[in-house]
Order: C-alpha cells, then structure tokens, then sequence
C-alpha cells in the first residue's frame, strides 16, 4: 500500500480521484484537500459518500506539512497554483501527477501566452511527462512528474494517432469538433453553468481560441514528426459527462474503412482501456469508466476519414487517466482500481 | 463459484443484472436469454459491453434447456411469463428471484385483479417471500423463491418500516407520493417514453390506481399488524434513474425530527445498504448503487413527519436488491458484488 | 398604450415580463433596471432578444428618476427590497405589481419570522391585494398594490380553492406535494443551482419550512372561512420551467372523480386559464403559457380526494399573472399579451 | 382568409404547423390529417391544445376529398407519401408545401438513390422549388410546389451561402459537423428515441451517409457556380429542440471576422429572421422561433472560417419555413403569424 493526497479534492476531478482510490487496492489516501470547504466532511458535499469517505478536508498549510507522509500527490487546483507543491513534493521525493496545465506545454513561452500566468518553475517543463497513458508507457514508467493531459485532447490524441503515427492523413487538414458535457467546467459558481443556462440548448464555445489547441498539437506534432496546426471547436452538451470527439483529416492515399479500423485495432492492441468498435462510438458507453471508445468511416467522396472517440472527462479526461497513470509509475498493474464499466441507461 | 441463468436479460433489469454478476465474486452467469434479440450479442445493444460481456443471448427454449444447468435463476420477464419457468426451476432444486409482480401478492384473487392476468401456480404463493432484504434475511435464507420487490415498494416500505413496527403512526393517514426516473418504464418501444414526451416534464400518472399499491399496503400491514390503506401516486420525472418516495403520515404522540431520526438508526443499525441521513436525500447520491437513504422531518405544526427515502430503481429497486437477496439465499456476504458507490455529478 | 417599468429585468422573472411585454398591445416599456447588469443591453444576457429588445439597462437611481413617466412599476428583486420603490411609486399614482414577497402576507409579524427581514411599510400591508386573479378580480380591479402570489402558491390555491370554498373537505388534511423546475431558484450563481448538481436527480427541500407555506394558509384559510394549517413538501425537478402541485385531502362525504370536476368546471367557467382536463396534467402541456391546467381524482379506497395542478412558474407563476393582474387593474382584456399557448415537444 | 389542410398533423413538424397557424392572421385551417390517430382530437395527444384546437383529425381519404375546398396543402408525411397528393392537390389549383424530401432533389435518380424509394412524379422535380426562403424569394413567389428545406440543410446553407455567393472559400475543403434535440427523429416508437437511450449521450449517427448530404450539396453547388463535395457529420444532443451546424471552411484569401461578419451583415440584410451575432450562436436563443442566428470566426492559424448558425429545427428548419414559404406564395407580409420570439429559459 502506498499513500496518496488529494490537492482539490472538493471539485469534480479530485472527487473523482476520492472515488477511485477509495477502492484502489494498492492506494491509501493520507489527505484530502480543498481551499473553500477546509474542515467539511467530504460526504457534506458528495452525499453518495455518506457512511463512506467521511474524512475531513486539510487546507493548504496542512495538505504541504503532510507531504511527508505520502507516495504520490494528485494535485487537482485551478491552473497556476501547483509550482510550490510541486517543488516541495519532488524534493522529498514524493511523485507528482498534476491534473492542471501546468505541465502539459514544453514551452515556458507558449504556457504563458495561453494561459496568462508566469511559469515558476520552467525547468520542470522538461522533466514533466505529458501522460497519455498509451502512448507513453516508457516515460511515465521512468519519471517522477505526470502533466496528466486535459479531456479533450485525451479523446482527441488517442483518436488521431494511428493516423499520424503511420502517416496517413495530411498535416495539415486536421479538424476537430469536439463536444464535452458539462462537468468540464468544474464545480464553480458560475451563472453560465447554471442548469437553466446549459439546460436545452449547445453551443460552441472558445471557437479558435481554447486551450487545450496548444497540447494537442504539440503532441500530435510529436507523433507526426513535424509541426502541424489544427482546427479545435469545443461545444458545450446538456449532460453531466462525456466527451466526443469528430476529427476530420483528409488521406493521402484512397483506405476503406475497414482498413482504417485494422490499423487502429492494430495500433491499440496492447491497450486494456481503448476499444476500436464498428459501431460509432456514443459517451453513454464509457460514461462513468476509464475506456475511449474509438471508430472511424472513410468519405470516399471527399477521401475523408472521420475519426470519432469518446471518453468520460472526469475519468479516461482526469481522475481515471491520473490512476492509470499512477499505476504505471509505481509498476502496478495497469488497470488495478480502474476496472469498472459503463452503467446503461 | 455458483451458476446463475438471467431471463430477459436485454431489458433494463436484467442487463442491470448482468452488470452486477459480470463483477459477482461467487457468480458466474451461464446464459443470457432474451425473447426480442436472441442471438444478438449483449454488446451489440449495450456499448459499454464490448469488450467485456459478448454473449450471444439465447431464446426461451435454449434457457430452459440450460436451467439443468444453473443454481439461481433470475427472471425480469413481463408479468404473467414467469410460470412455466419457475416450475421447471423450483422441480430441479434451482432457486428462482423473480423480479416481476407473479409471486408478490399473497392473494391470487388480488393479483388477478390488479394484473388481469390468471395466475398459474397460485400454491406458490404460499411459499415465495417478498425479497425485501433488510426486513425478511431469515425468511429469505431458507426460501427457494423469492418474489423481488418493485422499485416503489422497495423505497416506500424502507422508508416506513420504522414507523410502522414501533406503532408511531396512525395507520389510516399513509400518504405516499412517489417520483420516479424515466427506466421504471423499461425498454420498449411506447411513445410515452420517448425523449420528447419525457423530457422537460413531470406528470403523475396511475393516480389512485397504480399496481404496485397492493403490494406496498401488504407489507406495511404486516409491519403495522393491522389492515391499513395508502393513497400512492407516482410522478414520472425526466431522469434516467432514482426513486424518491415521501411519504406523510401522521404521528400518534409528538416526536421530534431528531428522536424519529434515533429510531431510524437504530431500526437499520445492522443494515449496510440503509444509510439514515441527516440531509434530505437526493436519488443522485445512490444512483447507480444499492444503497437506500432515508431522512425524515417532523412537522410540528400539523404533527405530521414527512419520511423521504431515495434509491436507485434499477439497482436497489430491482436487480441489485435481486443479488442481495441471491446471496443471503446462498450465504454468500450480503455485500458481495454489490458494494460500489454512486458516482458524482 | 401605458407605459411600464421592470425592476429586476434581468432576473428569470424580470426577463420573461419584458417577453411578455413587448408584444403587449397595451403597454410600452419604459425602462427595464438591472442591479448586476445596469447598462447591459437586455440581449447580451439574453440572446434571443437580439433584434428585439436591446435596451440598456438602468440602475436604481434612474430606474427611481423615471418612475414619474409611467403608469405600472413591475418590481421583480429580492425580497425586502421594495419597500422604497413601491413609496414613491404610489406616492405618485404610479400602480404597483410586485413579484415578491413583501405584501404577501397580511401580518407583519409572520412576514418578519418567515422572511428575517424588517417589514419597513407595515401599513400598506392591509391596502395590498393578494393578486390570485381567477380568485379575486374585483378587489384587484380596484387596487393600486398588488402583491403577486408565488409560483407554488399559484397552483395550489387554484388546485385547492374549489374543494375549500365548498366546504367539501377536512381542512385539517391537507397535504401540499409540489414539484418545481431549476428556474424557480432564480439566476443566481448559486453551486447549488448548476447543471451538473440538479440534472439526473430529484429532491424534496425545505421540508415542513418553506416560506411559501405561510401564504397558502393565508389565502386557503379565507377560501375555507377558517385557519387551517396544511404540510407543504417542494421538490426540485431537473427541467428548466414547471410547477406541479399535488394535493393530498380528505373528503367530508363521498364524492365520485366525475362529480369533483363538474365541480371544477363550474367554478372555473368565466377563467380563461384555467382549463379543468380529464387527463392528469402534465408540466409540458402549459410550458411557457399563462394557463394553469386542474385535474383531480377520487381515491375510493381511502375516501380522499387528489388534486394536481400544472403550472408555468415563469409565467402563471410569475410574470404572466402579474399582466394578467395589470390588465385588470387597467381594465384591459384579462387575455391581452398572455393568449399563446404551450409548445410541443 | 385562405384555407389550408394539414397531412401527417400529428407528427412533431404537422404539429408545430397547427400551433403556428391557429394564431396566423390570414388562415384558417380546414383539417387536421392523422393516419395512427384518425379520429382522435389532436388535444388528446398534444395536451397544449386543451380548450383550443380540439379538432377531430380526418383519416387520407376524407383529407383527399378536402382538397377541393383548400389554398393550401401542408404535406408532413413520410417520405414517398405526397404523390398521389401532390398530384390532385396541384391539379385543383391548390399549391402544396412539402414538408418531406420528395421534391428537394433535382435529380430522379439522385433521389432513388438515397431513398430506395421510386419516385412516382419525376417531371415535378422541375417545377418545384427548393425552398430555402431567404435565398430563393423570387422564385417561391410564382410558384405553386415547395420542396421545404430539412433541418441540417436550412441551418448549414444559410450559415454557407454568403460564402459561396462570394466566392470566398475553397469549395473542395467544406466541413460540416452539426447536431440536432431530438425531435428530429420525429414522434415514432423507436428504442433508439427513447428517453433513456438518448439522455446523457450524445453520438454522431448517419457518418458520411445522412440523406441531407444530397440537397446540401446541391444548394451550396447552386450558389458557388460549382459542382462540390461536402463532409456532413449529424450528432444527437440530449434536448428536445434546435440545430447547431458548425461549418469548417478554407479561406481563398486572408480576412478577419470582422470583414466576414460586415459581408454576413450585408447579405442577410434584408432578411428579419436571419440575425447575425456578434457573440456565437445557441440554440437556446431561437429556441421555439423562426430565427437563424449566425455568427463566424476566423482561425488565422489556419486560415479557416468557422461558420456556426442556430435554428429550430421544428420551426425554421420544419414549420415555420413551410410558413414563410406560404406568406411569400400568397403575398402576405414574409413575417405573418411568425412574429414570436424564443423564450428564456
């Protein structure tokens, strides 16, 4: 057993992350933390914990004298705030798994562009593993600072990489139409949050200006060995979770979709948590798991395919993808806490 | 490991089912029988199976062949098609949980009346016990049929029991006004259930009428040792999931909230799945769990106390209370398999 | 034409009197104020205003300067403070129609207890009609201080009004079960407001201490020429708009379901929004409109009697009967700007 | 006062074609057709219409010998139902609004082809105009056949022609990813529409394959002089109305979204239900109404326009453009009877 704190852990993700290690058979959680409800029972808030995980959350000043005590520290706060846990953690060489983005860029520059907040500790930006699971197994395995990727790049990356990898669509005709439910906007108070203004209605939102477009394209670049730029649309759906992900890209050469999903069965085979389907893949079935279901149909008319994944934001998007993540640094089974499935309806 | 056969097992109560025993530590499921998708594979109209359970369902006449083989049989079939079934089951020594209304009423004649349905096997009404866990272990331990409770019974007894054993309450004021998610309707193809007649709407339908009134009056009158009479209306409410019955009743002697609430917990102090809250319950706290909480208020004004119980209708409501009972029925630890929390938001 | 003003215009309520009023055939509007949204545009928070109305919105200061150009003040803030608004509005001939709560009940003391505020114009309390229209347009006709009754009051009382008024059941028994969608919390930043803590869940809140109760009683208390107390239980329902009122009583003498709606029918005859179904009404059905649909049914069983009345809380429960109150007041047709009806789906 | 005869009154789009024309200053509708529910009043399903349109619905062959005394026929039918309609209707001098796709495609075989039906009038395929009102006035004005838009089309042609007319993008590089509530699917007992199948997911459907690929292309071909190829990708969104299309485009030559939205501006200038917005468009804003909003950005990284328009598909993509159609048909004001305006929340 090793032992684990929760930096955040009263919003959506670190609840997340509260759910699955209360029942990791390899995880203790030393210390739950939040910044507004320090000293609430985590059941006051998260009723479903009720003569469950009733422990007190510590504040921040608690949270950091008890880094000694743990393995690995789940850092789940507004981007920005994690450069002094971080720093205090490794150098009592505690693992770090970073849910924000204050990891996720190579670049000092580009991260502060983005995201408009200095970078304290730009020499990390170097150590820190972008860790999307499938495509990183050796790195994660080996490093001590996990910049666990967003949601929709999660979808987004583990649906395009087959493509790119084997060099098969053209760079620069990426383009992704995403949608996520409503959890991606976290537990905050915000009026456009509010039911009766999510409720009923989609949008899209950060039309060519969301954050997310820098991560994934830095890591589709990675896999397609050299820079590519795409077109990112996120949209907002009137449903707790789940993330879709509709990328567009045109072929380089003429491939029958049942091609495609060979590749892809191909490329995935050794990963547990993606499925290649040959149905289109809807979130309803990987909601509340850490599974991307993925599929994909070639337009012969346009020599298109349309690569479509969908994933749980809070889980395959966050807390699921940390564990996972986690497992691998610490050499547990890969798939040890995280294998639950989708409950229908 | 016992071997367990699942009859109807497309609808929303036997998939349910199938979800629960996939993960049983004590249960391996030897068939899934469906009568609309024979030889589809259960992952063909659930997603969140593939890769998981990619059985081919057999029709009626290969599950009876099969019950030979079995120990348990759990039927979530349309009221009335359980007969021939249960017969051929209970002959070969194979324990039956019927999840329909066939062997609910003690009475054949109320049956008849309220289903319209002949009865078939009216001698078994004598021996099935009405599976309500938590107020029948003993009965339940040494019966070999068990007649599962509908999801309103399930919540609104619960919710009253306490009441009623103690002789707080006159027995002539019961009203249950009873919510429920949109699956209590099942899966089939009725107008009534479609998104776009559900969505953005509550009704009460049934009024004064609804067929789970006889089998909540039985039970609460064993509980009370008198004949007592409730007035019980459901709502359909646009969810997929949860029951929440509130119940009013009103008080014999004064009482306040706080010595109802010591009642509560001490009535269901040996019970892992009654969680008495000090909240008001919210069916998004046991969604997807076995889990029934249950709050209460005494309303000193008019003497009344409003007890409010919320679960899951798939689960605690149907085939998680059917396992529950499945393993006070074969000694396996009341928990197993069943011991997962809701998941939030 | 007279001319309006909209305190609070940016609210549910405001907002949806400012829908109503500018395709009203009577009325101009001649400022609309908003507290967090003064010289906002009414279409940048609400973009189906686009083209429309696109007005600036004033603060309090202009908003109390105009009071001297129109003939109606519409005051849809927060409760307590009205009472300098509605002053000076009298003061100069102005009628007022107040959304709130500040002249709901006729006994300061119980609106000090209820509401924890300091009542600031005791007196106006007995010259303030109760602005239940179907029930009372001669004293509406006739006043210059309306205060609009609530949303859950509405269909309530509408429910109620006819078994009380004739005496038909035991006052003492009455139980008030009410069902109320998202936007009656308001459009405040509340946590517990967002989409992703109401939606997939239902809850009873308030229990035994809702501040709606006080004026229910009040107003059924005059209906049944005596005080009675009732037990009220509001519950919140995840769809965006929508009151249904289920209400629990005893009947004095046997009466068939057929005699009660004759009964119905004949008292609501002369009220266009009222429209007394055969069928159970449903919250879909009276969406968006005006009108308040009344079902009842006979439960023989146990001699009681089951009400249930539907209700838009916007607008019947709101801002539609605070016009249909200006029309009377005016003497316009009680149907002007409020004859659209419900959409479907 | 013209007349005007209603088929397939019953479906969500012949529904929302009663409810728009029972307040319609210039008709009077004649009958109400129904094939499942021939003589059921049409209150009887749709509960809205309590206490105003509880007309009988006529079975086809009493709406066959009705023609005679009508101006105008709606056909809301299935597809491959309007033509023995069709024919007697226009024979009698009526003019037909079709609101199926029996007429939308030029080409006999283009039609077969993606409907497997035999098209039974194909010199009618000349005469009747596509009818997409703000684009083709002229043209509907003289003539006596509509093909009426379907949903997706009428969002994504409206949100593309400035672009085309202009000859600002490249037409091979067109991408269209939208999505539709539900009733898109129409009021038909299908599992797949059910609430609980639908609820909490979204997926995309008919990948490369949807029917409305055809008319898209050739409306967009129309307008850019040229024949072009699109990527149509339709997705399912948990609400019951409005169409999202958010269209990916390469821009010929360098603009900023202010210059595209100046050139938006001025081509829709003279169109009352086309709204350009500053802000990106939702559903939630037309919701109910017979408006577009359109709005777009430029992604100078990549040089592409995202185009993003909103409707309703049951009004401006169904009934309500079959409405406008008819204003212009018989010269009445473009706007009757369609002056209303979305309803927050």
């Amino acid at each position: 057993m090793i032992k684990a704190g929760i930096m955040g852990a009263t919003g959506y993700a670190g609840e997340m992350l509260a759910w699955i290690l209360y029942k990791h058979p390899e995880v203790e959680v030393d210390f739950y933390n939040s910044h507004n409800y320090a000293n609430f029972q985590l059941n006051q808030l998260y009723g479903n914990y009720n003569g469950f995980i009733e422990d007190k959350c510590v504040d921040l000043e608690e949270a950091m004298a008890r880094i000694d005590n743990i393995d690995v520290l789940f850092i789940a706060l507004p981007n920005g705030k994690s450069f002094e846990l971080t720093k205090k953690a490794l150098a009592q060489g505690v693992k770090v798994i970073d849910l924000g983005a204050d990891y996720r860029l190579n670049s000092k520059d580009e991260y502060e562009e983005w995201y408009g907040i200095k970078h304290e500790l730009p020499p990390l930006l170097e150590n820190a593993v972008y860790g999307i699971t499938e495509l990183k197994r050796d790195e994660i395995q080996k490093s001590n600072l996990i910049a666990n990727p967003g949601c929709y790049p999660t979808a987004t990356i583990l649906g395009l990489a087959p493509l790119l990898k084997n060099k098969l669509i053209e760079t620069s005709s990426v383009i992704v139409d995403a949608k996520s439910g409503v959890s991606g906007a976290g537990r905050s108070a915000n009026i456009s949050s509010l039911f009766t203004e999510c409720n009923e209605s989609i949008k899209a939102y950060g039309v060519a200006t969301h954050r997310h477009t820098p991560e994934i394209e830095q890591e589709l670049s990675k896999l397609a060995e050299e820079k590519l730029f795409i077109s990112f649309t996120p949209h907002l759906v009137p449903m707790n979770r789940g993330i879709l992900s509709t990328c567009y890209s045109n072929l380089k050469k003429s491939l029958s979709t049942e091609e495609i999903l060979e590749i892809y069965k191909d490329f995935y085979k050794d990963s547990y948590f993606v499925k290649i389907t040959d149905g289109i893949p809807e979130t309803r079935w990987v909601k509340g798991s850490n599974l991307c279901h993925i599929s994909a149909r070639v337009d012969p008319r346009t020599n298109r395919v349309i690569v479509i994944s969908a994933i749980d934001n809070l889980v395959k998007g966050a807390a699921g993808q940390a564990v996972q993540n986690m497992n691998v640094m610490f050499g547990f089974k890969e798939t040890a806490g995280l294998d639950f499935i989708a409950m229908a309806p």
